[in-house]
């Protein structure tokens, strides 16, 4: 079964998301679990409403204003338009936040060096609820909106979510976790398209990142994925949205 | 089975909101589906977009930008919030806008004197998704956000979806509905709190009209609360959220 994990660029307008929507429909009877972001949303409402927003490295310091804005931005406008477009294309499916049904509880970051805020790290994921509605053929859509035991809602990675969602439900199935990525997968030269490595196991792995060979940018995201089969997931898959069955395979 | 209505004023803030969570959470073991509104963090929130908001009779006209806030205030903030504070009480609790798992399937209003844009009457209601929710202990907290069988999110008036829930569900099991308001109950003197009438029948009513008796703001509601009952409705309370076994009690 897949996990698909996709950015909230993927979602920010309604014919990006009619493409995406598509694609998930061309799985067909295959079932699905979907984590999306919604940065994109969030920081166009944050601009709208005058509200400042920090980044550190990439990701969003969460203060009270923010959020709120997140809240309503991945939880309500982005989660119910993925939800309503693949109902449209006759794929049933149930919007979640880690609330619904306790699906996702995290506890919010201590302050290190670093005050993140409203931020949540998983601890958490009831993969009961989602093989429940896998089972029933639905497919659960979940926002990186996560909920700690106290009832606070923490603003959460999304690609952390779809990681600790898939290792969770490793455990019932076989897991492959599809990270989607404005590229076709991971690239041998970070200027050609064409140059997509099929497959990556461990070993080729550690050979490429010696001699250079992998864009700096990917790494992060090839380690987590390496950490996720190390947790029982069967692979991982970085590709686009339009190749969800392409891209990179990684493996063992 | 109580199917319990609370405004969006009562849950605007997180110190109102406890109020009624812990009044839910008083009801123990007793299921019941709760339906929220978000008028109040909608208003507040097209306050701080500048996208000016058109009332008719106390009902919203949604263009395209009121829509995108609707259904960041209602299905995401409102509903997220109701979820999670719920949940703190030990109360799961599933949040649902009508196009998660098709629960609320409304079509469009169509043009009449008067075009309300993106907004929804309800078509149908699907008891077994909510009858299934309850069989496992969770309580399904619905936004008034619905969805069209063409995958259109419609804003979309809380106390009709909460009607229409109350009478779908009647066809599996006794349904009070209790509709909270910021009054303890239909009064004989609007001044006096005190003055709560405390059952109503048809007969009643009609007599009490007649003597013009009946606040006129309380006459849509019992109007309404008429029409559930010829529905199989068994009861319609009319009361404050702090008690959810008193006020008003409706019947045939």
């Amino acid at each position: 079964m897949k996990v698909i994990k996709i950015g909230g660029k993927l979602i920010e307008n309604q014919s990006t998301l009619n493409s995406v929507a598509k694609a998930l429909a061309g799985l067909g009877d295959e079932p699905f679990v979907l984590v999306h972001g919604g940065g994109a949303m969030a920081t166009a409402l944050a601009g709208k409403l005058g509200v400042e927003q920090r980044m550190v490295e990439g990701r969003r310091i969460t203060d009270a204003a923010t959020l709120e804005l997140a809240v309503m931005a991945y939880a309500g406008l982005a989660n119910k338009r993925v939800v309503a477009t693949l109902a449209a294309l006759g794929k049933p499916a149930c919007g979640l936040s880690g609330c619904d049904m306790g699906v996702v509880r995290s506890v919010r970051r201590p302050v290190g060096e670093i005050d993140w805020g409203f931020v949540g790290d998983v601890v958490e994921v009831r993969g009961d609820v989602i093989a429940d509605l896998l089972d029933k053929g639905v497919s659960p859509v979940l926002s990186p909106i996560t909920c700690s035991a106290e009832g606070e809602l923490l603003n959460t990675n999304a690609d952390s979510v779809a990681a600790a969602v898939a290792v969770a439900m490793a455990d019932r199935v076989e897991i492959e976790a599809v990270m989607c990525l404005d590229k076709p997968g991971v690239l041998l030269d970070v200027e050609d398209p064409e140059s997509v490595i099929p497959q990556i196991d461990k070993a080729l792995y550690e050979e490429l990142k010696n001699e250079g060979k992998i864009f700096s940018g990917m790494i992060p995201k090839l380690d987590n994925a390496f950490a996720m089969i190390a947790s029982g997931v069967a692979a991982v898959r970085i590709t686009d949205v339009a190749h969800l069955d392409g891209g990179t395979l990684i493996v063992k």
